[in-house]
């Protein structure tokens, strides 16, 4: 296995034949009814059968998925949200994610001033140093947020070097109100995002977080959104892999997926969530023989999208 | 009690005769060797005792400073640097605060796009709804990253609105990799700081965050390490709040955080963390009778500090 992040995640993209990390959102009131109406688990409002629900649909979901996809993105909003229960899940869903063979990008855009990094680099991306918890696993990669100075997340780039481990910084987010901020332009007609652009492509070229494939354990976030500054970015960050959201339900679309990828196919994981693992509520997939197999056609048929986005 | 948090700061601040708010980043190292050297506490490498442990230390510097100060500010990556453990520690020292009448900053950082936001702002920052958990409470407010546009924020001033709670955004930072991305300046000589600080200014003038002292309840982190950006953004947000860290060990000035304040003194509280937490280490106090007594004289001092500042 390599040990570079980006090595291994374009080994596994290429592995599986597609470029897609499936997002892990999981909401009590969305799951299937067959696992909201067993009794033990049918309480959204007891924090431990809400993450009971919440981890048998979700490892169900990764076993789904493991052989279609590389990477699977959990949001750890949606398990803070049942307090230190719900972190208790996250960190056995990592576990059970690495025993499906996927990278794990934990999804936790975290930031502060270096000292600050300095702890939650160890928490969200460091392989665990407690002596009782031995078996605990920490994300392949983490989101994070660049407001703070990119230099001021340092912290992170170093633990990503020493342990193979990955980092994916907000570059240009998909929602709408980025523009507030992300759009901000300077003098020379520059806007913020392509300045976070230069520097994440800048301290991604350093020796030490360059793989072997051309691409840095460095990666950034770009919404699958606008097409024009998906193709500009690509441009300005050569060796950085990028990970896509917004692509289907938040209206991103296939231009847009397609310019952040580069001639060759390479360069991007395209994260898709709602499509996918709730398949089963939408008109498309509400016939199948079962939620789980809704969900698999689901992914089955979006690897076909993305080949067909990218020509192949 | 009043039920806007702008208001209630206020009214604490005055109570106590300080604009401070202690800041708790415990970090087990550095904690008194009368709490290291209990034979229960004393496995840094076990995140049981260390829990424990860093427990015991906030909760005695929570009483030691509660007659003083009225906030505390709780860094949430030193919890989470204990998995779940953590976790469930960093809710309790919310109870144990809120038992004592400070107000609870949780110094979180959160933010991401609206919907992801809409979960973050319900376990950090709403009164909990979930049946078994119903002596859970929440801090009384949140620091938040601007990055994903103010308005991305939305669900947080919902929040903020209808449950009396207070939001920080984060909008000059006190670290110097900071200059990277806040300095970053438009074409009418306006930095992204600034910017930020307009769109601040316009939010929480809304009716439903105002509260009854000519303040918001939603603030802004400004960091006490440039007189000059602070000076502009005290008049950029005339009803901002700033909370202010960075004075002390961070290289802040008295300048810096006097223009934090306008000229009646209010505005503004000032957050303390290492000099007061481990005030035990240091050259002035360590000859204190106790680290409680040392502890408790760099607050009184500090207090007096301000003061001065103030030219109260």
């Amino acid at each position: 296995m390599s040990s570079n992040f980006a090595d291994r995640l374009l080994e596994g993209i290429k592995a599986k034949g597609s470029p897609i990390a499936v997002g892990l959102d999981p909401q009590y009131s969305r799951l299937p009814l067959v696992i909201r109406e067993n009794k033990e688990l049918n309480d959204e409002l007891d924090t431990e059968s809400a993450v009971d629900a919440i981890f048998d649909f979700s490892t169900k979901i990764m076993r789904i998925i493991a052989p279609h996809v590389a990477a699977v993105k959990l949001n750890i909003a949606f398990f803070e949200k049942y307090y230190w229960e719900g972190i208790e899940a996250y960190y056995s869903l990592v576990e059970e994610a690495n025993d499906l063979g996927l990278e794990i990008i934990g999804d936790v855009k975290r930031a502060d001033i270096p000292d600050t990094n300095e702890v939650y680099s160890r928490s969200h991306l460091a392989n665990p140093e407690f002596t009782n918890m031995e078996d605990l696993l920490a994300p392949d990669a983490v989101t994070v947020n660049p407001y703070f100075g990119i230099e001021a997340l340092r912290p992170f780039f170093n633990i990503a070097a020493e342990q193979g481990k990955g980092i994916f910084v907000v570059c240009r987010s998909s929602n709408p109100e980025a523009h507030e901020i992300q759009d901000f332009v300077n003098a020379d007609g520059k806007k913020l995002y392509e300045h976070v652009a230069e520097l994440i492509s800048k301290v991604g070229a350093e020796p030490a977080m360059m793989g072997n494939h051309g691409y840095s354990c460095l990666g950034a976030v770009v919404g699958a959104t606008d097409p024009d500054a998906a193709k500009q970015l690509r441009e300005i960050m050569p060796h950085t892999l990028f990970l896509v959201p917004g692509y289907g339900t938040q209206g991103g679309t296939a231009d847009a997926a397609r310019a952040c990828f580069k001639d060759d196919g390479t360069g991007a994981i395209v994260t898709a969530t709602r499509s996918i693992i709730y398949a089963y509520e939408s008109d498309q997939y509400k016939g199948s023989p079962s939620w789980e197999k809704a969900v698999e056609q689901a992914v089955i048929d979006m690897k076909e999208q993305i080949k067909a986005v990218l020509g192949g």
